[in-house]
C-alpha cells in the first residue's frame, strides 16, 4: 500500500509497541506529529522539555521495551541529548527522531532559524553519531531502506538510534510493503551449542555454583526465562546494581545484590562458590561497588554477543539464546536454598537519618510495584532495598545523571498504569528536570514521590575535598508549593517530615492513599548526614583509582 | 611563575574580563571549581541545570563579551550542548569547559559513571566539534598550548570554544610565562585601505546612502564607533531584527529596525536609496522578516573578515577595523535627518490583544535598560519596540531555542546589576527553563519580567497545518504560585492580569517598584490572538520556500 514516510515510521513504531511518543513540537517537526496524532493506536506526549522527553522515553522504554522520542531540528535535538546518550550508555533502547528543513533548504544551504549562521545541515546528526548505535538521514531516495536498516538495528541491539527527516520526506509516498519484516540477528549454532553444553556440564560438577543476572537481562526482558531457570535447578543466585529487579529477591535462591564490599554476605558466598556465572554483566564502578564486586575471575560470562568460558570466546552467541537453551537441555537440579530477605531494624524516634530511610521505605512497598530511583546520595542505598515480588527497580547507575528520575518515572507510568510506581529523588538532582511533575497531574498520574531534602549536592559533598565546598549548596525551594503550582488545582497529597514520628505517621497515611491520590512527601536530613554505604564506596573507588 | 593548570585556566578567564562562571558541580569538575571558588576576583554560579547554565553563560556574555561555563563530563557538557550550539548560532563568545575522569583511566579506557558501557572517552568532544568552533582535550603534554591556542581563536572569532580537562590536569604545574598574550588577527592593511577609500568615495558620490548595522557589530561591541560614524556623517540609518539594540534608536537619523516587508517605512527608504550599506549582518530568515529585507543589492557588505564592494571581494579585512578606519578617514557630512519613533496608541479597555502589548510595554523603559526577549510569537513585534537611549537588547533570533531567555536574563543581569533588565517570554517557553527563576532570588536581583500566558505554543499554533493541533497544547501552571516556591519566603511583586485596565494599573505599579522588587506579570491573552506581524512573516516565507 502506498503510504507517507511519515506514516510508514509511524507503523514501524507500532510494531515494535511503542504506544506513547515523547517530544515537543517544532516547526520543523509538525509533519511527523501530524502522522502521529492522526493515528488511534499511538499518543503524542508533549513534555515539559526536550531533555525530559528523551528521559521520559527512556523510562518507557525500561518498562515497555521500546521508547521513541520526537524534537525539532537543532535546538530540539540538541536538548535531548543528554538524555538519548544515557540510554546508549544502560543499553535502553530509544529511538530519537529530529525533523528538519525541507530538502531544498539543505540543497542550497540556506540559512534558517536552529541552523548556524554558518550553515551545516548535517552537524547535530554528526554530534549524534557519537552517542547512538546508528543514524540515518532520509532523503526521497533512501527512506525507505534507511528506516528499515536502522529498525533492525535498533531491535537487535536495543540500543538509542536516530532519524532525520527533512519535512517534505515526511510526506513523500513509498510503498509500505515489508514494513513488518525486522531482520533478526542469529547465534552461530555451533558455538551456541558448545557454550550450553560447556556450561551445564561446569554445573553439573560443581558443588556450590552462582549465577549474577546483569542489567542486559532486563533489557532483553529476560525475567521469566530467569525465573524458569532458578526454578529448574534452584541454584543460588544474585544481581549486580543494574541488573536488581530482574529477579524475584523473595526466591530462597537469591542470595542478594552484589555490590562488592558493600555487601559483604553475598563476598562470603562468592568466596565459597566454586563456579561464578554472569549474564549480561558490565564491569562499571558504580555498578561494582567500587570494582570491587568479584575478586575472584568468574568462570563462565555470558555477554550480548559471545560467551567466554574460562578465558575461551564463543563469538556470535546471543545472550537471550543462551539463557533459553540453557533452560531447554539443564536437568540438574541443586538443594534448594533457604535464604531470607533480612529485616531492617526501624528505628521511631528523633531527626530522620540516611540510614533510617531503607527500612522506612521498604514499608510502603507492594507485590508488583515499579520503584524509581535517582541518582544521588542514596542511589547505593537504594540497591539494597528489599523488593517483594514481581516488583522492577529502575535506575541510571551507570550514567548517573541526576534529574533523570522524575520525567523517566513519567515515561514509565505512562508504560504501565495499572500498577503503582513509587520514587526516590534527592531535592538536588529534582531541581534539574522539576517542571516534568506538569505532566503526573495532566495525565492524571498517582506515584508516590520521595523527594529528600538534605540542603545540597549531598554526594557531591562526600566526593568532594571539603564538604562544605560552597559549589554543592544550591538554592533553596518551597517544593510544596512548587508542586501546587504544577497541579494547578488537581488534588494529591504532599507533606514535610523531619522527625521519625512524623515519617511513620505519613508512610500511613501513604498505604491509605496508594494508587488514589499522587504523593509527595519531603524527607529533610541534615546536609552532612552521608548514610553508612556512601563512605565505604568512595573508598573502594580511591583504593582502586590508585592503583591504577 | 608555576601555577597548576586550572589556575593557568582561571587567570585566562579572568585577562578577558569574566567575572562569574556558570555551571553546575560534578566529581570530574572539582578540580576546576576549587581553582575558581579560592580566587576573590571570580565567582562561581551554580545554575539549576546545565542547559540553564549554558544560557546564562550566554545571556552574560552578550553583555559582558565573554561567558564561561564548566560542566562535568558526559552528563553535564551534553545537556549543555544546546545553549552553545545557540552561541555558535549567533556569534555569542562562551567557552566550555568540561571535567572529565583521570588520564589513566582514559588510557585503560575503564568504565565509570558518565560514560558508555562500550567507553570511549572523546566521545563528547567529538560531539562538541559540531557545535564549536575549536576544541581541545588537555593532557600533561599539550596543557599551555593548547589553553593558549583555544583563546586565541576565542577572542579573535568570538565564537564558542571547548576545552576538556582530566582532573589529574587540573593539578599539574606549568609555567604561566606569558598568559596574557593574545594572538590578535590583523587586517590585511593593502585591503584595508582600499576598503575604506572606496566606501568612502562611494558614499561621497551618494545623494542618500544608508547604512545598516547587525548582529556582529553586537558582538565586537562597536556601540561607540558606531555612534561616532553616525554623529560625524549623520547619515541614515537602520538595524536588522538581531542587531537590535546596537544603536541609538532616539537618534533623529535612525530610521528604524528592518524587518523587510514587516517595516515598510524602512522598505520605503531603501527603496529611495542609492547606496546601502551592511555591517555585520546575517541573511537569515528570522532576521530579515522572511528574506525580505533587501529586495535590491546590498552596494557595501561589510563583513567580519572580508568586504564586498559592488560585487568585489576584499579579503581579510576585519569588521572593526573598517569601521574604525572610516571613522578616521570620513568627512562627508549629510544633511541631518529628522526621523522620530512612532508613538503606538494605548487601548485602555477590554480584554488584552497581543497588538497592545508593544505601546503598554514601552510604557515601562526607561534609558540604559537591558531588554531581553524570549524566542515566539511576540518576538517579531518586539523588534519594533521603540528602545530608549543607551538600552540594549538581546534575544536569540536565530538559533530560536525556546527557553533560553529565563536563564539568558539572569546570565546577563550577573553581568551587570547596575542597569535595570526587563524580560519578555511566553508561558511556553517560560516552561522549559523556569527553575533558573530560583536564581534571581538566591542574587537578590529585581527584574521585571512578563510572562504571555495564551495557552500553549501559539507561534506554532501559527505555523502548523490547523492551529488545534493537539501538539500545540501545553499543561496549565500555576505561575504565580510557582514564583513563590522558588522564591522561598523573599520579597517580590507579582500579578496576573488580563483586562486592558489592571495591565494599565499595574504598569503603574511596575514603574513604581522598578528596581525595587522582582516584578513577575503574568499577561492572558487568548490563545488564538497571534498579532498582526505574524501572518505577514509566514506568508513571507511561504512565498520564499515555494520559490526554492
Amino acid at each position: 500500500m502506498e503510504t507517507t514516510v511519515a506514516d510508514y515510521l509511524v507503523k514501524k513504531l507500532k510494531l515494535l509497541g511503542i504506544k506513547n511518543v515523547f517530544g515537543l513540537p517544532g516547526d520543523y517537526n509538525f509533519n511527523i506529529l501530524d502522522a502521529i496524532i492522526k493515528d488511534d493506536e499511538i499518543t503524542w506526549i508533549n513534555c515539559t522539555n526536550e531533555l525530559n522527553s528523551s528521559c521520559a522515553a527512556d523510562g518507557y522504554s525500561r518498562i515497555n521495551g521500546y521508547g521513541a522520542v520526537v524534537t525539532t531540528y537543532g535546538v530540539g535535538e540538541l536538548s535531548a541529548i543528554n538524555g538519548i546518550a544515557g540510554a546508549m550508555a544502560e543499553n535502553v533502547p530509544v529511538i530519537h527522531i529530529a525533523g528538519v528543513p525541507k530538502t531544498s533548504f539543505i540543497e542550497k544551504n540556506i540559512i534558517v532559524h536552529h541552523n548556524f549562521s554558518n550553515p551545516n545541515y548535517f552537524a547535530f546528526e554528526n554530534a549524534y553519531k557519537n552517542v547512538v548505535e546508528t543514524t540515518a538521514y532520509l532523503n526521497f531516495e533512501n527512506a525507505k531502506k534507511e528506516i528499515d536498516r536502522v529498525f533492525d538495528i535498533f531491535v537487535n541491539e536495543k540500543k538509542p538510534v536516530y532519524i532525520a527527516i527533512p519535512i517534505d520526506v515526511c510526506e513523500f509516498l513509498i510503498d509500505d510493503d515489508g514494513f513488518d519484516k525486522i531482520e533478526y540477528k542469529k547465534s552461530d549454532e555451533k558455538n551456541l551449542n558448545k557454550v550450553v553444553s560447556e556450561t551445564i556440564s561446569l554445573i553439573e560438577k560443581a558443588k556450590n555454583p552462582i549465577i549474577f543476572f546483569d542489567y542486559l537481562c532486563k533489557r532483553y526482558k529476560l525475567q521469566s526465562e530467569i525465573k524458569e531457570f532458578i526454578n529448574k535447578t534452584n541454584m543460588k543466585f544474585g544481581t549486580l546494581l543494574m541488573g536488581k529487579g530482574i529477579v524475584d529477591e523473595t526466591n530462597p535462591n537469591f542470595i542478594g545484590v552484589n555490590g562488592g564490599s558493600l555487601s559483604p554476605f553475598v563476598q562470603d558466598e562468592i568466596k565459597n562458590s566454586d563456579l561464578i556465572i554472569t549474564a549480561g554483566y558490565l564491569n562499571a564502578d558504580l555498578n561494582t561497588g567500587g570494582f570491587s564486586a568479584f575478586q575472584k575471575e568468574i568462570d563462565i560470562e555470558i555477554r550480548k554477543n559471545e560467551t567466554i568460558i574460562k578465558g575461551k570466546v564463543y563469538k556470535n552467541v546471543l545472550l537471550q539464546d543462551v539463557i533459553l537453551k540453557l533452560n531447554e537441555k539443564i536437568t540438574k537440579t541443586f538443594e534448594k536454598n533457604n535464604f531470607k530477605q533480612i529485616k531492617k531494624k526501624i528505628n521511631e524516634k528523633g531527626a530522620i537519618k540516611v540510614d533510617d530511610l531503607l527500612p522506612l521505605i521498604e514499608t510502603v512497598l507492594d507485590e508488583g510495584d515499579i520503584f524509581t530511583m535517582e541518582t544521588g546520595l542514596f542511589s547505593l542505598s537504594g540497591s539494597f532495598l528489599n523488593l517483594k515480588n514481581e516488583m522492577e527497580y529502575i535506575s541510571q547507575t551507570l550514567w548517573g545523571s541526576i534529574g533523570w528520575a522524575t520525567p523517566a518515572l513519567f515515561g514509565a507510568m505512562m508504560a504501565d498504569k495499572k500498577r503503582q510506581h513509587i520514587m526516590f529523588t534527592g531535592e538536588g538532582a529534582h531541581q534539574l528536570t522539576i517542571q516534568e511533575m506538569a505532566n503526573f497531574f495532566e495525565y492524571d498520574l498517582k506515584p508516590v514521590i520521595f523527594v529528600l531534602n538534605n540542603n545540597g549536592y549531598t554526594v557531591e559533598r562526600v566526593l568532594s575535598k571539603d564538604p562544605n565546598d560552597k559549589f554543592n549548596n544550591i538554592t533553596n525551594w518551597n517544593y510544596l508549593k512548587l508542586i501546587e503550582g504544577f497541579s494547578n488545582g488537581k488534588d494529591y497529597f504532599s507533606k514535610t517530615v523531619s522527625t521519625l514520628e512524623s515519617f511513620i505517621k505519613t508512610i500511613e497515611e501513604i498505604k491509605k492513599l496508594k494508587g488514589k491520590k499522587l504523593c509527595y512527601i519531603e524527607i529533610v536530613t541534615d546536609k552532612n548526614d552521608f548514610g553508612s554505604l556512601c563512605n565505604k564506596f568512595i573508598s573502594n573507588m580511591k583504593t582502586f583509582s590508585s592503583n591504577l
